[in-house]
């Protein structure tokens, strides 16, 4: 594996099938490219307009899934030569995929549809508080309206 | 481990963690009573009134939460002597509880929100055809509404 960057994210298209009552949508299968072991699952709700940044995990392996509404995901990193890049991503329902976000990653969060929306995070090892560091969001300046 | 009945349905209380711009929901760790391996994760979207019925799972164990809605679960067992036993479960975000199914229990479920609900499956083997078992909703008689 080389060195992590933003690079380094992976995108993949989940499939959304449609089913008499209700559709069912796609998550992570455990053979899946992007899957590196299960930990803990949980929810962040994230509502309309609101944001939560900054976060950087130094172990655990994301798996992200937008499964109601829509966000607009803003990832960091800063190179080895001091260098900085952001990297943007608006997924949701209407743009149905998971990404795969490994350690060593700033990113944050903002609720970008007109209600609440919903994040899946299937991750690759349990919460643990040790393992994150966490910037307040001046802290990284984006532009985030 | 006994022989699998109704009783054999694990209700776990789930945390929900107050946090500014949306709360977090607990979901599964890797540790929990009723954790039996991760296969896959998927979504069913169910609108309110509708139902989805009726399938048994001969291999899966379903790890069952409901982060957005309320979701009527209703769990079906022929005893070995021939009696038949029902098991109503109403799961939301009004009672935000992780149900452990084994396999081997007829199941379906009904969106009793007012709106759109979703239910989270957190499976311990991936999705198998041959390894599920489908009647029509008549085929099982229980009173829905």
């Amino acid at each position: 594996m080389g060195a992590i960057n933003l690079n380094s994210i992976l995108e993949t298209h989940l499939e959304t099938i449609k089913t008499k009552g209700g559709d069912v949508l796609h998550g992570l299968k455990k053979t899946d490219l992007g899957y590196e072991g299960f930990g803990e699952a949980y929810f962040s709700r994230i509502e309309s307009g609101l944001i939560k940044a900054w976060k950087k995990h130094n172990s655990m392996t994301m798996n992200i899934l937008v499964p109601l509404g829509e966000v607009r995901f803003v990832f960091y990193f800063i190179n080895p030569d001091g260098t900085e890049n952001f990297l943007v991503k608006d997924i949701g329902v209407s743009n149905y995929v998971r990404l795969t976000v490994p350690p060593g990653i700033w990113f944050g969060f903002k609720g970008i549809s007109q209600s609440l929306s919903l994040v899946l995070n299937i991750a690759s090892i349990p919460h643990e508080p040790n393992e994150v560091d966490r910037k307040n969001i001046d802290d990284i300046k984006f532009n985030w309206s």
